[in-house]
């Protein structure tokens, strides 16, 4: 049975408080977080989202009543406790804030009975993931996951008033929007009023701040939500938050110095992390050279060398035939890994197939100097010592290649590197290394669509000394792009805009579009164009991936307060689920029997 | 051809200067509001968020090349322009904030040209909706749009900056959500992983609010999305944004506090105007008695008046027949108004039917005490002068009569009293009366659905006092519900929650839910209650509402920046269009022809 808590007003949280209460009466609500009779006293420690206090009865001092009603509770019942706040006459508890003092009550209701929560409500859980999310509310009264919920809010919270003090407008834009087919699939919903026809969940709303530009709204921001309907990865889901900005008037520069500013105010005020002002940039090239990755962690070294010069003429076919048909050998060194054993290489080397490449050569110097190598017998002595020589090969180190066209190079060795930090512990949580990657190509190859696509987006304007370029080279050109990287991981990415018809025309036919396809998709932004627009850039921040980083979860379904799993259904609603006819005739739909 | 504003910064908006800049050398960049050539000077009005400045080259002082290039500017051009502030020569203008200054350009670019908009860019523009709609881009550069979109980003920077202060976290809730037929009509979206499928999207976040209540979090806050696929009224939008709160261990005077101080710090910030706390309060009957609306416009009287005793017992039969069939009598005195002719007050009738009334007696009071009526003849004198007397009629009043079931009365009478005031001018747009309505009665009964449907939702607590009737009688019942009420506006509305679950299981009877049918629809909540649920209660503005009301605007599609027209289309997107055949097959769905 519930009791009203009428009549009572709460006038403290748990953990709020503290030592300086001792002789007041207060009153708290709360779960019980655990309840114990020990030698005719109950203890009960009582929960809320500040903290646990623990509520002592005692035979003797409290009521028959009371003692019995406390010894009743069990854990996760919600109830409201008036008492008196006094020091603890056992021992203090460090662990907890409020562990000096205790309550001693003379009013004790409960509020909510509560059946036994399928797994324990404590920091770590070690229960399976699907119970966890089936039972979300309850995960949720875990303390880490309370921590990030409000840690999330107050990134929302100074991420706002940051921006707004810089002259940044907030506007909400339309979340049913017009589908377009370039780029991920749209979440598509149905019109009622137009049958057949659908609106389109908004990826970003890119073309709407462009507009607002067009507007004159000169700085915005929104923290909107973007809908991707793709196949779940491990850290993605189909709804996510993004930290949206875009200003006019302004160049790279402008956007990087608004943003660097923001991000040392977020670090130092939600971790007392002090970011150190410039960011250091790294070309794409760059980035891709040293580390076979646009994230680059710089947390740890091991970085690329490209040894292709070296093994030009060697003996060595895997290098050679790598070389003639235009790509490259590279390798890196794991320093004191030389000892490593036969069966944990052949692993990395399975490991690096998922990123196209099709073996791994390794030299391990050991520590007397000798050389066990895949490859050796393909080599003169001189020429391995040269590639040793190359790599800053020592005694004890292990050095790994692979041999293939860049891309395949890069992005397996890119990966090897992080995985092989993981596995030596290089990784430190607490360290906090931001990197900005500039001068993106403008265009990537896809060898599916047999065209050029965009490696931002349409609209990204190409960087004026490779404009000539667009037509004869449209590979070659880079563009006015531009990531921010924390640990390895894109938390944000942005761009100068095209601003010009013609360029934006030019951009258009690379892509493969004719005039009639760009304009069907994005005939407002074009016509809106031509009423003078303001030269304009902006970025946007994954909200949900930064929240993690800075909470040191592994997980974005560890910020996110009702995620969906990987096939993008919700484990606690059991959302999506089977229309009812009559909505479907509405909508002048019909389900098709899937053919197999 | 479009110049690059490569090497310049810009240092000013152009509102932002004043006579303290003058001498100073000054970057500005925006759009050109009007050029004008007179006697060798040319005279350029340059735009931006900020306002206006005045931009004035002259013959003999400017260079010969930038006078040309100057001249040849035209409206809504985007420029860059580098000179030096100077008091102006001419005289000054007093209607702008800079019209005391100037700017003597020493360097000009046109960063973009423009062809002339299709209307002028101007405050009040008299251009149809459908036009500006079409050219929304150009609509929100005029200076009314744009101070709704600076109002509105200031209304939700203070909203969250107070409520954060106030303890509220921050928590988004999906939309990807279970869809559920209760209330209106969701828009659906179609799931491609599984077939046949659909989430909704949220009408309102109130599950996931309450179930973060069942989680801890306390104090919740969110602008949210919310969606509704109703045929559209003039001021309804398909998506449309709320200001969601939810607060644990509260009653509804915790509610009310914090709200009340709320919407005090908004409208002193944003409006400069003081709200007198506590702000009144009315229950739901006082509301419907006095003022016909459980949205009182409190700015004038015109109070109803139930004369149902008074004509009991007089020969009209509309009146009597209206009694004997449960209903009631009741007027309002059109004070002043006994001379209106006979057409006008056939308007009115006719006005009234849309509200159910089948007519409007009238008593017109001349000013020689003689009375005009449409049923004098079924009176005596003594019954016509007591009915005056009831409504404290005087020489010149109008007394106007609806006689129907108590709703007809109401509706009818509430509305005329709001037509009348429009009238006769009595409602002052820079007042704001707030009222707080309470006591709503929990259900009402659908003669559609031929059974009770929760007013507010199923989840409302009934007030304590009533709980004896839910189930013999369930009409009776009050409900722990209370909406915020400006000028005659509901801008929000909440309740506390039922949180236990027996009380719940007689709400969901009383709607005439089998237990079945309510686990399959809100299962996952009524399972979260049963693991200990503090009481709680929350509320929700309309943010689009409340902005228009303290925007002084006459239709939410002026704060919103892209909004929809009455079928739920955009027309500068063109949103909503037909999928392609790809889309529709990856999603297993098939568009049935139109049965006409």
């Amino acid at each position: 049975m519930a009791e009203s808590m009428q009549g009572l007003k709460r006038t403290h949280r748990c953990g709020e408080l503290s030592a300086v209460n001792v002789g007041e009466t207060v009153t708290i609500m709360g779960w019980v977080q655990k309840n114990r009779n020990k030698g005719g006293l109950v203890f009960t420690d009582v929960r809320d989202r500040s903290g646990i206090i623990q509520v002592v009865c005692e035979e003797g001092t409290t009521e028959p009543a009371l003692i019995e009603k406390a010894a009743s509770l069990r854990s996760e019942y919600v109830v409201a406790i008036v008492g008196k706040v006094a020091r603890r006459s056992g021992a203090v508890n460090d662990k907890i804030a409020t562990g000096e003092i205790e309550v001693i009550p003379s009013e004790l209701r409960i509020l909510s009975e509560a059946m036994t929560p399928p797994f324990p409500i404590e920091e770590n859980s070690k229960t399976k993931e699907e119970i966890r999310l089936k039972y979300r509310y309850l995960d949720l009264r875990r303390p880490d996951l309370q921590r990030n919920l409000k840690m999330k809010s107050q990134v929302m919270t100074l991420t706002r008033q940051y921006f707004a003090e810089e002259g940044f407008l907030e506007v909400e834009t339309p979340m049913l929007g017009k589908t377009t087919p370039e780029g991920a699939r749209d979440y598509l919903v149905p019109s009622r009023v137009h049958p057949g026809s659908f609106y389109g969940l908004p990826q970003s709303p890119q073309l709407y701040k462009q507009l607002l530009m067009c507007s004159g709204v000169d700085r915005y921001i929104q923290i909107a939500r973007c809908f991707r309907d793709e196949d779940l990865r491990a850290d993605r889901q189909p709804e996510f938050t993004q930290i949206d900005m875009e200003l006019s008037f302004v160049d790279v520069d402008d956007v990087i110095d608004v943003n660097e500013r923001y991000l040392k105010k977020l670090f130092r005020e939600v971790l007392d992390v002090e970011v150190q002002l410039p960011i250091q940039r790294m070309t794409w090239q760059e980035a891709m050279d040293r580390f076979g990755s646009d994230k680059p962690d710089l947390r740890f070294g091991m970085e690329l060398t490209d040894v292709s010069e070296v093994v030009k003429d060697c003996g060595f076919g895997v290098f050679t035939a790598a070389l003639e048909n235009g790509g490259s050998v590279r390798g890196i060194n794991a320093k004191g890994q030389g000892g490593m054993p036969r069966k944990k290489i052949d692993k990395l080397t399975a490991f690096v197939k998922d990123y196209g490449a099709k073996g791994l050569a390794y030299v391990a110097i050991q520590e007397d100097g000798t050389v066990k190598s895949s490859f050796a017998k393909f080599m003169t002595e001189e020429q391995m010592q040269a590639l040793i020589a190359a790599m800053n090969g020592e005694a004890g180190d292990l050095l790994l290649f692979a041999a293939d066209k860049n891309k395949v190079v890069w992005d397996s060795l890119g990966a090897l590197r992080i995985e092989l930090a993981k596995q030596l512990e290089l990784l430190d949580k607490n360290e906090y290394r931001f990197v900005w990657i500039t001068e993106f190509p403008l265009l990537e190859w896809s060898e599916e669509q047999n065209r050029f696509v965009a490696m931002h987006h349409p609209f990204t304007m190409p960087m004026e000394e490779d404009l000539q370029y667009i037509e004869s080279d449209p590979g070659r050109v880079r563009a006015k792009a531009y990531d921010i990287v924390l640990n390895g991981n894109e938390i944000g990415g942005g761009s100068v805009r095209i601003f010009q018809d013609d360029i934006q025309e030019k951009m258009f036919h690379a892509l493969g579009f004719t005039d009639e396809q760009a304009y069907s998709q994005f005939g407002f932004l074009l016509d809106a164009f031509k009423y003078g627009v303001p030269p304009h850039a902006g970025l946007a921040y994954g909200l949900d991936r930064l929240v993690m980083l800075m909470a040191k979860q592994d997980s974005i379904r560890d910020v996110i307060a009702f995620p969906k799993i990987k096939d993008a259904s919700c484990l606690m609603t059991e959302a999506p689920t089977p229309a009812d006819t009559k909505q479907l005739e509405e909508l002048g739909l019909e389900v098709v029997t899937e053919e197999k």
